[in-house]
């Protein structure tokens, strides 16, 4: 209806056609588990596994009659299944279908998002290779602090990630539930061995107990792991977006030939794949939000989380998607201009290692507080174009703790890299856990 | 791409073809301005006028090189309009057109969301009309209260509406902005002159002090609106769900021949469009609270704001005109059962009057706590069956307070209507304001 | 400062006091390590364990020069440590000290929340033993659907409080980190070993990559789990004040001798623990989104959540603690009337069994449709007073299709409960997860 | 209890001697009204006005055994009235005086939330005018863009507050209302003409339709307003940080003597302020989200507002007018560096001047493609430490369409002042609207 961004692979999940095809894939194996455990003719599971088909027209066409679209779809199975088709849908309340498909639909929206994730995780690894050495500027509040290195910034960024993919494949893992005990959740009117075999054919675990849904807790955790993949990329994206300024420029995002970044001002390339996922994680964050409010269905459930959802699942998924997916783009072509970084660093004309220094006076046994209002005094005193070490080594009441070669060896960052590269190597280690399986296989 | 809830008239306004219209409207209105101001000739504007056309493919074929969607649109443009093409898009920046084109998209969503507003307002008279007499329990917490009448619980709901109109209208009005001050609002390349002719001729107002766009605290509060709504419509829609409920049995939803209430229980008629529109309800919040997270723009502004309008304007314009569309036809055609609520009103036992009691014993000269003390006794001693009035006649220790007539009248619910009538018309009166003029003329 | 709902253990948890009673562990446990790496004379460390005391008076009075909060403690610890105090806070920076000991502050809350998780699990447990064959409605989108059990209604809302405990624990068990790192996460004044000394000591793992604080997806999720919990709450809250209405009557909460239920109608009993609760559940999810928005800092960190989070962790885990043991209480002093609730069934005429009269027309050889016509037709004209069961039996079409013996087995409801006690014996099973470790131990 | 930020004023309307006395100013003037109407005893009255007094501790003592807090604040009122404390609280309903005393709060916290607020915007007007021609980067994406004025910028962001003044004072009105229709507004036990009374001696407007309460949409308005305040101060924070980042230090936020910026880095001084107030515009966001859940109340109200109103009133309003105040004083003593503003022009090498170039082209003939291709290509190729002016100069394609004194003109900015002044002198006009009156007077 409305035009979006969307990745034709996760597009395709969230249609109609594909919504039909996994109710269809349920039906079908409550046919078949229905004949295996006697409950249904073998014949008549057969011909639902062989004729069943649909369109999404002629349900459309029912479903103006019917006003329910379970019903008009049912119907349109049973018209093309034939005499047998009386055996479709037998024993089961709509719900078991909407969410049991509705698991089958998440979990393969799951696999496409996270093949984007690996992607983007598999940019950071190159990227981080590449610039694990490269000297530029740590800041806090927005100010220079210390020295760190590129490769060490988008390592904590990866870090990120990664503890925000084991959260999704956690809340996947959770969402893989089938679910057929009936109106309210009793069995009333089909076994709890039908659930079972059907779960294992669809490779699911029946939920332990059910109202007539899945319970929206699961589907409101789904959401929040997509709202965390937005809030990591949006971290990035504001870190690229930082680093792009024009008073930066240490990073550029990729620009192509005969693109235009202003209509009005010729000499513009903007970081705007950056400020678009930017956008991208508050609409995540705000369908948490809708999902979350969803939890609450009344007694065995309303039916008020429908309209949301509808709106939601496809949304979310394809924006979480379509943004993992630019960012691994962003990053893949990202263009970091080291010899800016070490530039940059001259900003704050060498106060970047003021704790050093701080670091050092108390080693040759000054109290805490005595240096510390040394170096603020030294360092709160400088003018533009001064540089924090010379008037250091001019300071009558600290340069006699330092030798000049010591100083020079503060101020060459140094120190820091060695450090760093052992940092940076820390990748992947436990606290990110272990777990990352489910989807990945 | 993904189907969804669409009225026809709302959709349209918000499919790229009308974005693309609007962006043109605002190219010829500034070329036919700046024609008149001598700033480009007169045949220019008249060529752009008369032969600026667009094909939507055509722009995204262009955008595929540009990257820019507003330079591939006039370039669309220019091509259709010929030699005098040059002079399109004259002195403006992207943002001069789309801002001022998107204040005219929301205007005109506005004025089609206005006209559902407005059928929900006049199903509401009519049932007030109808049902003002119409006695029913008053209930807090979920429990009876005091008698009421259901017209002016529809009254209570449709002051409420009335207020939110205000605040709709309020928002609109405060959004019928232009802005054509250049890249960063310092009119550099455009008189202010241009902008505010252009502005007379779409029906706008020139932007105070813009940045690159119209601050984006006018846009939230368009969302806000759209977010009060929306909790308006809920809580009808949950006024609706629980006087629907079995237990309560007072109003239904039209049902309609041959509609299906669920695929395993055929006895089944339930408040599906009450509780798909508090579903939506939670998504007009949702798009709300992104909308606030856009105001923040960095400096003379980003373009974060663009990928979550692109998604929330059509959305929530749509869904909210949906959702007003469907509930001005849940209040048509509300079945209200007057016979059940009279009898609904029995099953507190006669304790609706409590308080008209309570204060017929402080008027016969009791304290208050002594004539509370008594009351909650009684009606705490109360049995199932047994009739609060009766109970009170025999009670020895305040029989003596009343005569059979005086309690009688205290339960026969009549000195309610009398009052009830006046307030009800209160409607539309002063608190509710005098402004609803800017879209309804 | 402003007066609200608090349990005096959470409540302690979060004053200033124990907030630099953290940080003072911290302090102490870096100089023992530090000493133990012969970074620091052990006389120091003892020193430092032995006299490090704060008031917070004094440290507030220090801060009003300084205007930085972790300056002044660590001032005031050394004043009162005396000469060795120059050894406190070494090659740390504040971020170390403030972010490791919020971890630990995190824990003790977790601790306390956990023990009224727990408090709630164990009422609920005997309140589901007591009526897991208690017959009563079950409702779907507010109306009768088909009959469940009290004891299955809790079981659900139980099996949904177990993956919000898992959940709750998962988050903590993520947040048990520590960070040593220093002003941008590279250890420039610190060796590493510290950090994991430190981390040892107080039962804490080092986060793999800091900036200069942990990451905030750790904390964001921790308010997610609140906020599940919350919504947890939330769903059964609105269970008890559904089932507590007037017109359904079948659960109270607790009424105390002596409490008023109305200042005008005494004859009020409402139930307000769980209103409150659900007005709980909002600020939880509110708290939730403030910390999502704390995920993206600038750079190695902006200090923008510091303000945020000094009101949210106070909050949310105050009120989230609260609203459990409140909600724990409610369901222990929980009176249930069975007969009303097999009363209500009536309600709906007997068409709570419709499902198994349509399963049972199936099954005798009729079409899903045929069948599902005939039951609806049936249904749809029931008057009021009517029984669904002597209209079938009455029914020209349907009544050869059953004798009176196999209507009354279905109307009897009893079909339902032996299922129902096999499905609340699956409590705490698989999908529910075997991780509940962490805290409980 | 939690120690949180507060300023004294503001902080005291929220204290519960404050809720009591706005209570108590509610039954005295009902009381009064009802002698008026000769409903009670004029001596009644009289006694009421003079010797209602009442204790917080009292208060909370009766509560104990009520669980009712306006009955036990009756209670203590009744005890210290004597005899004619029977006619305290006659013809009332709990949620008359409570909703009618939280108008009279509401209003008081606006009129010390507005001083703040306007503190705010009379240093807008100071430093605008002092900056009015002060010469800077306008940026957009981040990206040098145009010249502007720092004034200027400022004058947008006083703009917005502006608007956000109008949207807090309209929402300030629309909250001046009482109520005093009883239980479920039908005026059952009291006439509207004791409600018309009261609303007049309080400055009040009497709610057209209540329920039990004063609709929520009210007070939604209200979150919804400060929430916008919060953005305001959001955007104007980020802006803020933004120039004082390290490679920008345009503005700094000013540090007090003995200030210290880090524990472990001397040399800092961040933008702290700015910082801490973009946090708290999350919180009012969040506030504002709690707010919009509370209006569908169930039914004539139920009781789930409660414990919402009791944290986000005093937490929404202390924490805005906290907020206000603050960045009231960061404006006032922000120092602004006008010889980096225009150093940092030199940042984009004379590429801020890019779109009068291409206009200028335009103006001499070229179409717009082909002046934009031009500039675009000389723009792309200059390297770092070349002037964009110079290259224009050189550049065979080009340079026959510029004098060098024409490109001088182009590249002073000086074309930019004049007209930045004429837009700075339209603050205050129309689109901001008139009705600036409410509370200011």
């Amino acid at each position: 209806m409305i035009e979006r961004y969307t990745r034709q692979e996760m597009g395709n999940i969230w249609r109609l056609e594909n919504r039909f095809e996994c109710m269809r894939r349920v039906e079908v194996a409550v046919a078949q588990a229905q004949a295996e455990l006697k409950i249904i003719p073998v014949k008549a599971a057969q011909d639902i596994s062989k004729k069943s088909k649909f369109s999404v027209d002629r349900i459309l066409e029912i479903e103006k009659t019917t006003k329910h679209d379970v019903i008009a779809f049912v119907s349109n199975l049973a018209e093309n299944v034939g005499e047998n088709g009386r055996f479709i849908h037998y024993g089961l309340t709509s719900s078991d279908v909407l969410d049991t498909a509705l698991s089958l639909q998440i979990l393969e929206a799951a696999k496409v998002l996270n093949k984007s994730l690996n992607k983007l995780l598999d940019s950071f690894k190159k990227k981080i290779e590449k610039h694990k050495s490269t000297l530029c500027s740590g800041r806090t509040h927005g100010m220079h602090a210390e020295p760190t290195t590129f490769g060490l910034k988008l390592a904590g960024h990866m870090a990120e990630f990664e503890r925000h993919q084991l959260r999704f494949l956690k809340a996947m893992e959770q969402m893989a539930i089938g679910k057929l005990s009936g109106a309210v959740g009793t069995y009333s009117m089909q076994s709890e061995k039908v659930e079972e075999a059907v779960c294992k054919k669809l490779g699911l675990v029946p939920e332990v107990i059910a109202t007539q849904v899945i319970p929206r807790d699961r589907h409101a955790e789904v959401f929040t792991a997509l709202a965390m993949l937005g809030a990591g990329l949006e971290r990035l994206a504001i870190e690229f977006r930082h680093l792009q300024r024009t008073e930066v420029a240490e990073v550029y995002e990729g620009f192509s030939s005969g693109q235009k970044g202003s209509s009005a001002m010729p000499h513009k390339k903007n970081p705007i794949s950056s400020e678009n996922i930017t956008g991208v994680a508050r609409l995540l964050r705000s369908y948490q939000q809708a999902a979350m409010e969803d939890i609450a269905l009344w007694h065995e459930r309303d039916i008020s989380h429908s309209s949301v959802e509808r709106v939601i699942f496809p949304d979310a998924f394809i924006l979480c998607d379509y943004a993992l997916d630019r960012m691994a783009n962003v990053l893949e072509n990202l263009q970091v201009d080291k010899e800016r970084m070490v530039q940059n660093m001259q900003f704050s004309q060498g106060q970047l290692f003021s704790s050093h220094v701080l670091l050092s006076l108390v080693n040759q046994g000054l109290s805490r507080e005595e240096a510390y209002r040394h170096v603020q005094r030294v360092s709160h005193s400088l003018k533009a174009g001064e540089s924090f070490k010379d008037k250091l080594l001019k300071d009558k009441e600290v340069k006699s703790y330092f030798s000049k070669k010591e100083l020079e060896e503060i101020f060459s960052g140094q120190r820091h890299t060695k450090q760093i590269l052992k940092v940076i190597s820390r990748m992947g280690r436990k606290s990110n856990g272990k777990e990352r399986t489910a989807l990945r296989g």
